[in-house]
């Protein structure tokens, strides 16, 4: 038996492929007039759509997907937590996807969720992400995506970070004024929007500074482990002292932390480290740890505020926004001067 | 017009409804003869199912649900992990769900998963989870549900824990071993099947060792971390010295660290400290924290692993099974004896 496709409605009804499937998507863009008369004749020719999609999405799936590159990092945890809070007031689930920080499978998760699983997504992108087509052909087909943290520029919709250029300097400026001189920048991915402004952030203070900017400071981590460990301890065992680190995210500082334990380096004394980090125990560390806090909560609140408010409204595109939720210094010993 | 449904097809077709209904969901105990005179019958009458359910589930979600009491302990993301890895071989896509810990945001969790959205599920209950009914309805709906960590005893199919009750013991010497005589039990829930049996082994082993009982040294804890925080306080201000203490979870050891900073006392020297922890950041806190390690991640695999084999004989019922996977003692400096 001939199983009923989009194809025999938009021939049944006279009306294109495309607005058959807006019809039944229940589009804004589709009077009502069709939309009744779409539906009417898929009942009646025995239309079984794709279990997931279109003709269903009026029934909304009352859910939205928080997609993030891992759960090790309390940032994210704090992030979903803050989306959790809004998606309650609406009666929503919150599905939480992690990528393992690989575009692969972030790949993989948008694919999942293209068949109208989820009615909206929040995503921070992996390092690698390295192709848009999945989320521009998500957005297309008309599930919102807001973007927190690790953004795509070259996507058009809202995309709510923290102010990551001023708190590079901010971060830079503090170990500056905390009496170093020879700062490196310990980076985690190239590729990564929140990477580049919180190093052209350390660029600038350098620059304040009258710090001359040395290249062999800037140290590029990723996702191996052990490589960064060794990198690390590469450039504190290395000819030219450094008297100072930023991390650019909380598991370099830990691991810096590990590598300064081993080699019998003393947090402070040897050598100041700041780090952005939403560690709960940032302050429980020997020595506490200075950071560079972010308003994850607020963030993830604020991406979900977005997608709530558009899907309420049921436009088709969200409007390019940037927003951004400044972080906040905290000083702890790990830069203190008083090294006695 | 009417909407076709199992009813009127049960009546089309001659068959029961509830055979009916297992046929669309393609159950081992209907014939395949019987399956395709449904599944031809429920095409010719245009019969639209629930989206997410029945006569789709041959089509499979390719999804498990994993859910868990919170994110902020790394033992969840520990075992997450674990499952992943699993369901990454399976290629299988995991969505994770949190109850912040409470069980009516479980309850509506399970509810949400009761129209197929996913093929199996693992979960950890919440501290109050006082009804069974909806686990129940979703076994006997045909989603298979295997337990890890806090599991209910109450329920035939699967659980996988670590051994609890030993590992309480160890816990508990170790402390005496260090030279603690008045030991404190920082308890997190009664109702949670982990904690009564840690807290049985804290009491064999004050048992063994000739050590009296004193009610006052166990420390109902729970969700407010305000009420947890004045309960640790008024037990380290209290006449009684208190010289150890065995956190049953990583929140209320840190939250112990917390009070002994603000009250300066120095541990190891004035009270020992050791917890069930999954912590990255235990060997570097100020100082070491002392951990019964659980295999979670181990826990996480072995969880999946069942429901993964389960799902590829597509048998109905998990068979009950306690399967154990043993912790493991980490000394460090937060139980030392060398106080100088």
């Amino acid at each position: 038996m001939h199983k009923v496709n989009l194809k025999d409605l938009a021939h049944a009804t006279n009306i294109s492929i495309s607005s058959v499937s807006k019809a039944l998507r229940d589009s804004h863009e589709i009077s009502s007039e069709t939309k009744k008369k779409v539906i009417a004749k898929a009942q009646e020719m025995g239309y079984t759509p794709n279990p997931y999609a279109g003709f269903l999405r009026n029934q909304k799936s009352k859910t939205i997907a928080v997609i993030v590159p891992e759960l090790t990092n309390n940032y994210f945890i704090q992030a979903i937590s803050g989306a959790e809070s809004i998606a309650q007031e609406f009666s929503y689930h919150v599905l939480i996807y992690t990528t393992n920080d690989d575009f692969e499978k972030e790949a993989s998760i948008l694919q999942h969720l293209s068949n109208g699983r989820v009615d909206g997504i929040l995503i921070s992108v992996s390092s690698n992400t390295n192709s848009l087509t999945q989320l521009n052909e998500l957005i297309q087909a008309g599930i919102p995506v807001v973007f927190f943290d690790r953004i795509c520029h070259e996507i058009e919709t809202a995309k709510v970070t923290t102010n990551d250029f001023a708190s590079g300097f901010i971060a830079t400026e503090h170990l500056i004024k905390s009496g170093c001189k020879n700062i490196a920048y310990l980076s985690i991915s190239d590729h990564l929007s929140i990477d580049q402004k919180r190093k052209q952030g350390y660029f600038e203070a350098l620059n304040k500074y009258d710090i001359q900017h040395d290249e062999s400071f800037i140290i590029k981590c990723g996702a191996d482990e052990k490589t960064n460990a060794s990198k690390i301890k590469k450039m504190l065992t290395g000819k030219k002292h450094v008297d100072g680190i930023f991390a650019s995210v909380e598991k370099l500082a830990l691991k810096t932390y590990k590598v300064c334990n081993e080699l019998k380096i003393n947090i402070p004394k040897d050598v100041k480290i700041i780090s952005f980090s939403n560690l709960r125990t940032a302050d429980l560390l020997n020595p506490s740890l200075t950071t560079i806090t972010q308003p994850a909560y607020e963030i993830g609140k604020e991406a979900a505020k977005i997608l709530f408010n558009h899907l309420a409204k049921r436009k088709s595109i969200i409007q390019n926004e940037n927003i951004v939720i400044n972080s906040v210094l905290t000083v702890r010993n790990s830069t203190s001067t008083n090294t006695k």
